[in-house]
């Protein structure tokens, strides 16, 4: 076994070349093979994350969470990492949280909230499609995170009083908001991603009884090119990717 | 002791009224006053979170994080959730991490970090400011997160290759690229917040050798109002709270 | 008479501090008074544009139209440079043209496009209340762009075949998808302000056998502090004006 | 000749199918090739504009000055309709204003400004590469406005005390801000388009004893696609064209 902080065989890495990059499983005597050049991955064994590859045009970086997530097996459209980190935040997860997820999708807000939640807390998520449940499934298994998710296909039967957070990403959330209000306890915070306006409206009229929406957010982001004397923002941009409502718990 | 999801006497709560909220500690026999009405806050205790008051003017609900820090003593600016959350989900923090923190000011960042890095990591913070110290540490004292924080008056001798991740909240942070560089370990990501695109410049050209710039951004949120058939977004926007540089330890 | 470019009594100007400014007009020992100062407007008669007063406190520019209509006497809202400026671009506007506009409001709008259809063409703009159109008479009077424009109280009897352009700025404009489509020669566009996205599909479903909707948009403007060494967005936006539709008349 | 508001052999149109267009000119027994289909332009003259083809696919529509400055043959790149539309009713241009241009490029601001100062104004423009001008000539005649300016190889030789608006679209105009100071009448807006913080910050610098800096911003517009049930913003955005600074000469 290799000390820590060094690359072995079977690890992930993140091989970066200027904008680009690619999530590589290391195996000695493969071959690396894109457009730039072909690299043979047993240079990287042995080396230090960071390491800069011999031939000039790769370094090599431990992936991070948003790295695998981002390369995700998936059928289905993904939250974006800027929505992901914000509703994180916003729904007051912490280590040993019991979150509820409607809508698994391929796992990636599963694995970003399971990330938060470990070690002593849970995500409950539920999907009525079993093959996208499967897929998130081997997605976050890959990663470490299974053992932090129960995954279920969709019942109506969720336990009542017993999550600390809720987080729906489903086209017609108007018809759960009876079941998340039940499910969560008193005081807690739910978090719904839609990408229309229509949609916004019909949930707020929806629970208005149930839930005090708090805040109704859309969140851009926009990277900047940072060169000596030619600093500018960069040409391009996600106009929309979806809202997000915050809300809490009434009694 | 009363059952949990109840208000005790000593609980903060949020107060609500429609977009007003109020962070207040729940004493019997005490009044909150505002120009909207006064409350007496013995009402509360014993009711469950989420529990409107018999007046119908206010929701009482149990403070989150973000509650918690918006609301923290300070002098000094405050990074904005919008940018602590995105900043937590690059810097692939997660219980157990190890975080660096330069520029400790009034603690919001640091509570941010320490809520995630719980039960058995850490966040070491320095700041050259001792009354900034001192406010930070009532600060997060005062909401359970002082423990698994050591702070401490900076120093250039910062353990090396110890660290997760880094983050830099300081105003001329190219001082201090080289500490960074050596107190994290292989792989790990440092991030930079900075107000100024000429300070973005000055850092990208005092880091290219130790660390790969991943992506510089600016987050914006937009707030949306939403009600039967009138459904639009806010008027007023922060314009800008800071650029954040993202970047990985090269070796 | 004074030369081309000096400042004489009658005249307005901006007066500029720092980043306010007030539109004035100058009148013999007559006193401007603010928080900052107290400047006798005589002071002024004889110089030219762009003049530093002696207490180095102000600028005297000449006044664009955008200053002039900022200053209008209003009771409505108004439409935005921003929105404006790209509105009559879209709408193809041009010396000569026959606008018709509904919703006179206090002329904002009106003053814009009379500046660009002189000398020979025209505004036709209508409003049901007849307090607006007093107003905007006056606005529109005072910066000598009156004769451009013939102003009415809403009428359905609206000359047919006629316009280049159309501007409509009401609530309810689905109302008046009939009337414009008349209005119009074939190949001309309208322009539909609205704020809420409610309307805009109200307005879509209505107007779909008529108009080709060409291009529906929100336009955000931000502003920089420039200064040497310390170059940033400004931190406050406005978040939302309206909605533009613009489209095209089909036969 | 055929009557105003038909379309005549000759004359251009825009077609339009769904979010696609095209600008063609139209000519007998010409077929307009598409993926989607083939076109008999003959079919075409004779209709009025707004006409829809036999086939159902297009609409034949009056091009607009955008439409025309969009297709224009380019070697440069071109100023955004968003950026030009404010830049002229921040210049404060109108019909018979003169206005100095320095960075030709492919006339498409030319063009805009032209549009407005007809019939008695003019446009002098001025480009340091005689190809770029043989260009721009070429696109303005095509439109007919290029009777409305005169196209210059750069000069320091430029008229004094004689524009009422400047547009600066150039590398380096720190190196132009004494020209374009005395060209100006007193009381006059100059413009400047710069993609760089670092080229605001080195334009402010040089000219801060000559104007005025009123406001230095960048625009942002985003499309929203309209449909019932299913409104939402657009998903990709121009994220950054160019920064404009608007000052005003003082002296």
């Amino acid at each position: 076994m290799l000390e820590e902080g060094k690359i072995a065989e079977g690890d992930y890495v993140l091989l970066v070349h200027k904008n680009k990059s690619w999530l590589v499983k290391v195996k000695k005597d493969k071959k690396f093979q894109t457009h730039i050049s072909s690299l043979d991955l047993s240079e990287l064994i042995g080396k230090e994350y960071g390491y800069k590859t011999k031939d000039g045009l790769y370094y090599a970086f431990k992936p991070t969470l948003i790295d695998h997530v981002m390369n995700f097996k998936r059928e289905t459209q993904i939250v974006y990492p800027k929505d992901a980190a914000y509703t994180i935040l916003k729904l007051n997860i912490k280590p040993g949280s019991f979150v509820l997820e409607l809508g698994t999708g391929s796992g990636a807000m599963t694995a970003y909230i399971a990330n938060f939640v470990r070690p002593n807390g849970k995500v409950h998520t539920f999907d009525v499609n079993e093959h996208y449940i499967k897929i998130a499934k081997e997605n976050l298994a890959n990663i470490g995170l299974a053992e932090f998710v129960e995954f279920k296909t969709f019942t109506p039967e969720i336990k009542e009083n017993y999550y600390d957070a809720a987080f729906v990403d489903l086209g017609d959330p108007w018809k759960l908001v009876e079941i998340v209000w039940k499910a969560l306890k008193p005081g807690s915070v739910a978090a719904f991603l839609l990408p229309t306006y229509n949609q916004l409206e019909k949930l707020y009229s929806s629970m208005e009884k149930r839930f005090f929406p708090e805040e109704t957010v859309e969140i851009f982001i926009r990277r900047l090119q940072v060169a000596e004397n030619r600093t500018r923002p960069q040409n391009f941009v996600v106009g929309h990717t979806a809202f997000l409502i915050y809300c809490r718990k009434i009694v």
